[in-house]
């Protein structure tokens, strides 16, 4: 019963199968190689379009470097106060730009409105005491479990171009948030009107591998060079690119996409039905917040379950949790068997129960 | 005859099993896993001696990273002009150390001697308008493929210590290194006063595996931030600790380094022995770097050899390639197989035949 | 009646005769000279104690470079969400110190409580995800235009000692606090705590003298380093040396704040006269920020009065500004003439009468 | 007898006259006051077009800031292997250029030749590995006290156009050169193809007045913010402002450079008529680099002449200091009264005929 990420299991059989198979032989160092250029051509079969494409080790990298590409040193990049890129990267957006600020604004379940984005961006003053906006970074996932519906980001994307703004999407959890749409990729993209996104795969089934897609094709001309001294250009590129191509082939990312957001929806389903449980967000993807009984946390952690205590700084706003409650991030990943959410919501269950008979 | 690089063969096979074995189940993320510390233990038991491991992705990240643990952002790292920190990262190291200077010194065979150093150091006016000197990376095995002896890393960390300047020890080739002197990690290190190492064993053997090694801790106190924020600290770290698990046991990476090492002997001897042909620099380690005479080189490429022609300016003074000559450099790798090698002469040798008879 | 700055005036008389006596003859270049030295003597014999002196040319640099000598580039430098060195400066802090963080607390009055602080630095998280603290930044006079107490100080500096802040002083306005609280120097820094002082002239009576006063050696040792590469070492130093000479012969500076601070104790306490108007912060030193109906704002405008309408963010809990009224900055200086003050009071009190009057 | 710099005098003055009338009254802040818009309109007329003008603290920060504007922080910045940005900065363009190189070439007599920077440029290999070269900056005067001709710039910079590099100018004696060349500003500046300029006043009779010029639009668009987060927006600009309006009244500046120059001439004719004394570069400007015998270099300091002894480093091929001599400089200025350079030179002759009684 371990829901304490998605990153804590290793790579979908299929992943380590391709990776295997890439293994032998010689092949061109630094991404020229056959597999990576495979791969190339098979992200702009899926995103419908000319792409390009920037493999890189990490989610950090991938956000950082993409909004370096969009935001000049003297800029601010706008994100929801939650953001892990405001939050949880110790300050990698800022080296990657240089020292640019990233500016954290509030919006309700982890999402940010466009009138908040309009109305930051526009009241802010204009003269060279304030740095000026460049560039907004929205997560899908979001960091609540949320996600943006495609008029949202439109309307986002609206409010950008109308003030000289890059959209960039944290795509961290992107199959995730794909397979809750029921859209294509580039319907949750460019389509959209998003210029630069990260797209990840580490968390759904790969063991490191995250890329860069640009849109915008003004912003990928400086990613070649910021990837290489930023120390993201692999010498075994095949090493990323093999797991891409594990990760594609038979839909393989879908299927554990929705395998994960099936698992969160069961275990959702099951918590919001036990009495003294709420959500503090809606459970759109793979992760689940619900606010339990202390006793209940007690006693599943008691039964072995491992995951996060979570931060009431998101919550949205009148909402609170008790004295007697707890906020907790359960996390489904591919790798979640159906087994265990099942034990995990009989153990909360009887700690309803036992509660009751108190 | 593919000896372009040491970088363009996957994972000897031991490092994938291990890799396979690190997959299953659930671990904590970020490096702090069951490998993740076996690994730093091994490290530990390897160098004789407690030191701290920050693995990351690639030998850019290895070599900036540390530099910048070491160099404030004022500072100068002096290198020897060949360094590969200085002509091959795109800038990495000035990027992770905020614009501190590198500055290349010449030196015999890709080799910095103390005097060089003292003298640069020694001359510079002390005052606010010169950047001070911080640190000297060397890089082990050199860019000209020969390898310090243990007095001479001694006698530059002297030289260092008296002048407050870090040592640094560019280790992309490590193993290749210490097999040729036929020492211990600790001796070709902090034994000789080395501060800081960049363990490679991407080239040799593994996938995806560079590690930070810290002997002086008052550099390691930043580095796990430093490392966070460059998008180095991946999340499922079982990816790199595995594959050092693998490297490590049964002394694969010494028996790697000593195969690759053993084909540039038989490579570099049998050139040798052609007329014609002299090597640019003595061939120490896994690398040999002949001038041949152009019409051999022709006949290498016809008959499938893949090599790169390499720069003329790390020549020893007084030494010049010939109007009929070009400069090539060999890599030797775990993976080379001895039939190639004999192949690769053999063609050499009709080469020199066929010109005979002309 | 113009109340918008301390910094639209020039120079006071006595400063600029120090400066035309040092333009004669030669002179070492880069702050060398014999008028530097002076300067730098008489700052330790004010400061009651040996203190590194490193002029410059703005409050900009002052600070940014401080808080550079304080905070590696991975690290968070806490200030109070009105702060200057956050909302005005371009980023400059950001950029000195290389990416690192500024975060923003909330405080009444413009001041920061130790509580604050302290449980800001307490409940994050302790890993490498998030940035650690490493400095904290007051600004005395505040923001809001008041006046930290000697306790309030020392209170704060407890707070950061324990938690291995350093604690610096932004005193753009320096000399407006000192005489406001009435103590020496020494017991408004050092003696509290305060490890790194920007000591701002220019607002009160220099055209362009600023100082980084250092009261922690270890804060000292790459300030002169970090100065030059900012582009902050003037060659003709005795531009800036020769202002503070004449700032701090015959106490001009003490006297020069007292004439600020009481036209600006005339200027509050005939405004809070006024029926309807209202102060939004205590005015403790140069500044009165008055919350006033809008009306009355027109007939000060109609009548010539220039100052600035102010943001609301930083009111005091519970506060707000009606939808008749205005949330005004008037500014007063060393150079701001009495019968300035009492025309614009009786232009204020007109208007309330003309308004009792419809 | 002081030839030590250029930047050892204070202001000439007429300029310190402007500096008390602009003195009085309020101004707006920060350079937007009414003698700092006459000044941007008069340099408008002196370069006969539209310019965009940033006035700056010191030289530092002109040159650093101008090539922040031009170079990315992936790119490379050349120069000649003397300049004074590479050597003598500290770093400064390496920091605000936020970790992009400076790489100096050679060139005789402090030149650089289009063909040595072509060739740098074609032959760099054109991967990610290395940093692509964006910007050439030279210096008018050059650090040897030579000039370069127009069509020697023109040359230059038809050489950066073709290879996408701005050509900047560091113009730290910007009218020394131009009364040298006897031209206009805009035939030695945008008429041959320069980008950027920096435009010193303070070494030719201001206290502290430099100014970045921009040509090319595009460069110009990021400045205003640069320089504000650099600290380089002084509040009172009236300061730098009248600097230049008295700088540039009854050409003031052309007077003062008319005058160095002659002094100069003076005194490298004088010296060149003596036996013994060579010149190390033409005397083309205000400074003069003499090899004198060392016993010349005795009498001259003990009969109190100040001068600095020069670096080697820069000698044209073939040319070498001997054992029995010493390099050294000497700088003229505005201020530099025909006596003492007249006195100096009996001083040079009369240790000649000493020597030769011996």
């Amino acid at each position: 019963m371990n829901f304490a990420s998605d990153n804590i299991v290793g790579a979908s059989p299929p992943v380590l199968d391709a990776l295997l198979r890439a293994n032998a032989g010689p092949k061109a160092a630094y991404g020229v190689d056959d597999v990576s250029e495979r791969v190339a051509a098979r992200f702009a079969e899926i995103f419908e379009r000319e792409v390009a494409v920037f493999p890189v080790t990490t989610g950090t990298a991938a956000n950082a470097l993409a909004l370096s590409a969009a935001v000049p040193p003297y800029g601010i990049a706008l994100c929801h106060q939650e953001a892990h890129i405001l939050l949880d990267e110790c300050g990698a957006p800022e080296f990657f730009m240089h020292g640019a600020k990233l500016v954290g604004l509030p919006g309700r379940d982890g999402k940010l409105a466009p009138a908040t984005v309009a109305g930051y961006v526009d009241t802010l003053p204009k003269g060279v005491h304030q740095m000026p906006p460049r560039a907004l970074s929205v997560s899908q996932v979001t960091e609540c479990g949320t996600v943006y519906r495609l008029d949202e980001i439109a309307d986002l994307a609206a409010t950008c171009r109308q003030r000289g703004l890059a959209l960039h999407m944290d795509g961290a959890r992107f199959a995730n948030a794909l397979v809750a749409l029921g859209c294509s990729p580039a319907e949750m993209t460019w389509k959209q009107g998003v210029d630069i996104l990260s797209f990840g795969a580490t968390k759904n089934g790969c063991l490191m591998a995250e890329a860069i897609l640009v849109f915008d094709p003004a912003l990928a001309e400086s990613l070649a060079y910021r990837r290489k001294r930023a120390g993201q250009t692999i010498s075994k590129g095949r090493l990323i690119a093999a797991q891409f191509e594990g990760y594609f082939a038979d839909d393989l990312w879908l299927a554990n996409a929705r395998h994960a957001n099936r698992m969160a929806k069961l275990l959702s389903d099951g918590m919001t039905g036990l009495p003294g449980v709420r959500l503090a967000w809606p459970a759109e993807a793979n992760e689940v917040f619900p606010i339990v009984p202390r006793s209940m946390d007690r006693a599943l952690r008691a039964a072995g379950a491992n995951y996060h205590a979570w931060s009431e700084t998101g919550l949205n706003e009148g909402d609170a949790v008790g004295e007697g409650e707890v906020l907790v991030r359960l996390v489904l990943s591919f790798a979640t068997e159906e087994a265990d959410v099942r034990r995990f919501l009989d153990v909360a269950a009887a700690s309803v129960r036992a509660q009751a008979a108190e």
